[in-house]
């Protein structure tokens, strides 16, 4: 065995492929899962034929996203999606690009802040989005109306959808960053999994055979699986999600799905790279309805976390700072209730592009979003509020104008032991940066890493990480002296 | 006399307020207006009542903007005026906000083109905005609908109203900006102009006081008017306009209004910067109406230049760049006719905010923009095209849904000869940094310069000039070792 890579996500496909490109022909790719595309999931929906990715649903950064271009050329189907947002609040209704409030310029002043506060400033001390937004109310109220401070922080969390981190805990020097062009939604990511696979034999990868441990004997690098299966290789590449890879850095010899042992441990810029970075959970609900009883013209609305006149008095009331940061740490803990509206909710109009129409306790999902559906669906002219048809797929529904709900499809990545977590997310303080040199550096020039979190252009992206695994084919192709 | 400043603009009036402060009291302020202001000027309109700015009407960056907070805690009016823009075009109307074309997101996409060609590379070779807009279109148009390539480029154009300049000629690297924040629109600026002047005796300005020339001899400055009145001062600050000074250069001998004749010359530093700029002509046109016929919601239009399918056709059809850049050629000569399509104009709906309601050839002006006027208000929902109402004050006109135009007031500051022209624009391939670099340095340790075109920060805006008027005094009040 020349190379083996650990996990069949879109990096360790990326890099088998073009190892095999570049006339590497001994190449192992090792799965946990019983299938291929780790985070990058396609699911069916309740008809049997609608397709939804549970992963990663956009390309980004589409001015200069290479695996975007090359899945255009293959035929691969995708819509620009990026639209107006309609904004919705609990009691209010409709906030979004109202005359008087005017929230999106607000929304926009206050990124400014943020950029202001650490990139055109040496030394900044991070602290929460929550913190920083604040300051900015209090700091600019003398400029902003009632309304605008009750409701412009709110529309800002929006970016909370980004990160999947409440702003309490987001680094308000992480929160903003730049997008490179449009975003594009892909019809469906599995297409592009395919492709790629395809591109090398099959027999090259082993699903459902977990890495027990990767251990570097002088020039051979020896990965043992769940069934002690040993693979002897020149190189091997470790794909498998930084969530995971973190498990190994803990020694107390607790048995966890998915760690990984290194002999001899993470090099030391790795573990300490740990210390700086979290993960987010970045959660996806697909409601399947019968029908669209709604609009279709505008395709994305937010729902806001309520607020109140209370803060407002708060925002104008307070003497200096401080006082409003212990004010807000009262107004968080009353928020831990579990409720639709105490976070923003990202609804992504389906129905908009093609035709919408379902899996775990989907009742108690349907009683948690309900409220915010409801609102949502008005605020796109349905005429009727929801109803919950998942119950009985075949009874009918008399109303022509009420939307029928027949599925909910839930993600759940924070609980899978191969994903533990959606990807990287930035607390005050932290740096992804650490992490990325580390992993980018690698354990050794025989144990190398690749994925969305070891690359800084496209970093927590589809096509960040299939640059990495080309970067580390690339790398090992030129160690091997392979001419191709 | 100890100090003379050039120029009773907001840098001049600041420069000599500072000074006085710091304790500096033979100072001479030397203005060839009859009034002071410079290019702030505020008019009355014709019921003699309602006020306009014909020069700066914005605090921009006000984020950061000391002059905007000083006048807000000194009670000077202002309305945060940053609105979503309406956008029309001749034949489609409406193009804002389309569902389909979603113009505002391919703008937005244009401005990253540019910032990652201009500022995430090195040594990209500056173009006009138009080649770079169009370079775009080109090798985006697989992604573009035919609309977005017809009409998003001509969204982008607004940016010629902050500059001044024709895409044609306007710099591509020096299109895009950032702004500190949102832009208030200021109830008027005679009150700032005034509240400065105020905080030193009046008698040390002198009006209409044309300056001849400006001679240093050792520690000396002389300065001498038209009158042949010579005064002799430690320091001299000039404040005239960029456009102005340039004459300076000029040692054909020609008699100019507002040259200033140095000796010795301005130097070397000075007139090599001149090689790198250019100015800008921005005109402004205020339309009184006896009554608001229209809609008050929205504050923005932009009349977006007229496009055609030929365009379209021409970018889909190009098989290299260069061949699109002929068309382009030919298009822009095409384009030489005097019409109101032909350019993007950029509608401010003072109405809005407060109530609207008259000097040269107005009624060719009038025949001018009629086209777009009626356009513009037609988006703003008024029922009726415009009457002429200019041509006798007393006359009625019954059609209580007609907006009657009862004045057109138009400002001059490309013929007037102490402003020659707006304010600095670039031209592909100027850098106006050159410029400010020299003229923050100075002439000399005596010959110093202030204005809006000498600083970095807040570069081509009111407190900018301010700005640069306190450093001029700080600076001098060093030399001076004044204490206060």
């Amino acid at each position: 065995m020349t190379v083996v890579i650990i996990g069949a996500g879109i990096s360790g496909l990326k890099t088998a492929s073009a190892l095999y490109k570049h006339g590497a022909k001994n190449i192992k790719v090792l799965e946990s899962r019983g299938r291929i595309g780790g985070r990058l999931q396609t699911v069916t929906g309740y008809d049997g034929i609608r397709r939804y990715d549970l992963g990663a649903s956009w390309h980004h950064d589409t001015l200069c996203n290479d695996l975007f271009f090359e899945g255009v050329d293959a035929g691969e189907k995708y819509i620009f999606d990026d639209d107006f947002f309609i904004y919705v609040d609990k009691e209010r209704g409709r906030v979004d690009r109202d005359p008087q409030m005017r929230l999106e310029i607000v929304d926009r002043e206050i990124s400014k802040y943020a950029d202001m506060e650490y990139y055109q400033k040496l030394g900044a001390k991070d602290v929460s989005f929550q913190e920083l937004a604040t300051r900015y109310l209090f700091e600019k109220r003398k400029y902003l109306t009632d309304d605008q401070i009750r409701y412009s922080a709110q529309v800002s969390r929006y970016l909370e959808l980004w990160h999947g981190v409440d702003w309490t805990q987001l680094s308000a020097k992480d929160t903003y960053f730049g997008h490179q062009g449009r975003n594009a939604f892909a019809l469906n990511y599995d297409t592009t999994v395919n492709r790629i696979a395809d591109t090398f034999p099959s027999e090259c990868i082993e699903l459902n055979t977990e890495v027990n441990s990767v251990k570097q004997e002088n020039n051979k690098v020896i990965v043992t699986t769940n069934d002690n299966e040993e693979y002897v290789a020149d190189y091997c590449v470790v794909t498998i999600p930084q969530s995971v890879l973190e498990l190994s850095v803990d020694h107390s010899g607790k048995k966890q799905s998915g760690r990984i042992e290194f002999d001899p441990p993470l090099n030391n810029s790795i573990k300490e790279a740990f210390k700086s970075v979290h993960f987010g959970g970045l959660g996806k609900v697909i409601f399947e309805f019968e029908k669209t009883r709604w609009d279709t013209t505008n395709g994305k609305v937010v729902t806001l976390a309520q607020t109140s006149e209370a803060f407002v008095d708060a925002i104008r009331g307070a003497d200096d700072f401080d006082n409003l940061l212990t004010y807000l740490d009262k107004e968080n803990s009353r928020m831990m209730t579990r409720n639709c509206w105490n976070q923003p909710l990202y609804f992504n109009n389906l129905a908009k592009e093609y035709i919408e129409s379902i899996q775990n306790d989907k009742n108690k999902i349907f009683d948690f979003f309900k409220p915010a559906l409801d609102a949502v669906l008005k605020s796109l002219n349905a005429k009727k509020s929801v109803i919950n048809g998942m119950n009985d797929l075949n009874k009918k529904f008399d109303d022509p104008d009420a939307p029928v709900l027949r599925n909910i499809i839930v993600t759940n990545w924070t609980q899978e032991p191969y994903s533990r977590g959606a990807y990287t997310a930035c607390f005050p303080g932290d740096d992804a940066l650490d992490m990325i040199v580390a992993l980018d550096k690698g354990q050794s020039s025989r144990i190398r890493f690749a994925g969305e979190h070891t690359v800084m252009d496209g970093a927590g992206c589809v096509y960040g990480a299939w640059k990495s695994g080309q970067r580390e084919a690339d790398y090992i192709a030129e160690k091997m002296n392979l001419t191709k």
